[in-house]
């Protein structure tokens, strides 16, 4: 399996990491033996052999700000897209910045490497949010597949979770904290925290971005819910068609009011179904201290599947990360490899 | 698909209400089309048809108290075995009752089943918990799955999601609350009841057994941690090999003093490595009311996975019950098909 990294900043490096420290037991336990053959990145330059490249040495260059064009191999001018249509590979793993107004360039990316007969494994939301079904379509006819475990809760199991080992199951809601920087905001509030302090120290610790729209308005969440509402209810309407509410009017004084009535405020993003029709909100919500979602503190994440077979199945953590979110790369691979 | 049922009771007739219920969505999503070729259960009589049998007049028979020999098709006389050496089947669907002393006579079926190119899939807890290394060996001899989702947690996706979603991560500790009985207890007597009271109370609803040993004495616990240990640790200890505690010198006023201490008790199953080998016990300890085991309440169980790729996933869901455990069946019945 021939694998091109699209975007090598954390989460490309996290997978490349992992497929280093797990290159062994990949290859005893699976049979799986992938071999990187190109690298790029619109910051870091690029990379292709086919004779795969060393991806320690890649690493090293990406870590110390060294062109991965001088890299062994040779470099592609142009774009992405050009990079894409010139490298013969297997599978493109797209782990490039999210854009989730428009979806792109990541969308062009994806269809670019699909029509090129490339199996896709992205972590952007921007694509899953906007074009999920084109691009589903576009995978089907092409036989290959388009995967994303890594759009929503990061690594941990979701995506996969509802496909594989609730197969068979309707789902009839879906509803979780799907963002770990707002639930950190309003896990330190509740400990008696203003929301101005605890953003700082969210930014700080690096979970909020200096511009912290795209988690405390509930857009991140958003997307999730999107795609969410699109790959399981087989939804049509874009992220901004959905009612999306985030933390920012939240007070001390509400959250105390909450938990006096044995609540607690979580910004949950939820799908269901209603009269056979899909609904989708991103919204503040007090929910019971009985309910698994209360006990989610911090920036861990959690999603409740309710379905006809189980009733609810409930899924804890994390939401984000380097190895984490590098992680949900590697299952798709394995899927697509065949080997599970 | 032909399958066999061994044991028709609340878990058999569980699945046979899903296979009846799901039939058409099953054949069209994927292409799954199981015939049923045989019953037998110990009390209620058995019958195997080549062509088929009607299921829905199967549970009719079965809800009524009336013989299955008189089902369409013909009986087999002799026992369990005898009915296995004479269907042909490709799967033997075991769900008769667990003896987690001495894993008899599942292990037999089990054997059998697997000897006479059967794949297995089975819900009862002693052949798995006491003979996991000799059946799975014998499995791979013969080519042939030998799968039992629904051995932990019910149909809650355990087995499966750590050999899948959660596949290529090394695993270094399982822990959870993975009996819904005693859990329920801890609950009730957390709300005020006595131990006594909250016992009651759980065998009025059927949680508990008449006699309750083998719920609040820890043995179906250490049951599921024994198959945890032997199926993801290669552990080849039985059950009371390991240490085992259950909840009946809980009191009231420990549970008021570990609440004041931000805690609850919770029976708490767990198989670890410590220095390379493998640990593991079943006994009631403090969890911090951060943790999300600590939130699960009622009958509900919760694992907590601690993985290399993802730290900590939580998984909540059912433990039992009818259609969960018979979905158990039905999800791994879908892996034998090479559906997902």
């Amino acid at each position: 399996m021939r694998l091109v990294f699209l975007g090598f900043g954390t989460v490309g490096q996290g997978l490349a990491e992992l497929l280093i420290e797990k290159k062994a037991e990949l290859a005893r336990k699976y049979g799986f033996k992938p071999t990187v053959v190109g690298i790029a990145d619109m910051l870091k330059g690029n990379v292709y052999n086919p004779n795969g490249i060393n991806l320690q040495i890649a690493l090293a260059y990406a870590k110390a700000g060294k062109s991965l064009n001088k890299l062994t191999g040779k470099s592609i001018d142009g774009d992405a897209l050009a990079f894409i249509k010139q490298a013969k590979a297997d599978v493109l793993l797209e782990a490039t910045y999210t854009d989730i107004k428009t979806g792109e360039p990541a969308t062009k990316h994806c269809r670019a490497a699909l029509n090129a007969g490339m199996h896709v494994v992205t972590t952007n939301k921007g694509p899953v949010a906007l074009n999920y079904p084109a691009l589903q379509r576009l995978a089907g006819r092409k036989k290959k597949k388009f995967l994303f475990e890594g759009t929503v809760v990061s690594g941990t199991p979701m995506i996969n979770l509802i496909r594989t080992t609730l197969a068979g199951s309707a789902i009839t809601e879906i509803k979780g904290i799907l963002n770990g920087t707002t639930n950190y905001i309003l896990t330190k509030m509740e400990e008696g925290m203003t929301y101005d302090a605890a953003l700082t120290k969210a930014q700080k610790l690096g979970y909020a971005e200096a511009v912290p729209d795209a988690d405390v308005l509930g857009w991140d969440a958003l997307a999730k819910v999107t795609i969410l509402a699109g790959v399981f209810f087989g939804a049509k309407a874009k992220p901004f068609d959905y009612s999306c509410k985030g933390i920012t009017k939240i007070t001390p004084q509400m959250i105390t009011k909450a938990k006096k009535a044995g609540k607690r405020f979580k910004l949950i993003g939820r799908v269901w179904l209603k009269d056979g029709k899909v609904k989708a909100s991103v919204g503040p919500q007090q929910v019971p201290m009985t309910h698994p979602l209360a006990g989610v503190s911090g920036a861990t994440n959690a999603v409740t599947v309710t379905t006809d077979t189980l009733g609810d199945v409930t899924v804890v953590g994390p939401g984000a990360g380097r190895v984490e979110t590098g992680y949900s790369m590697l299952i798709d691979l394995l899927h697509i490899g065949g080997v599970l």
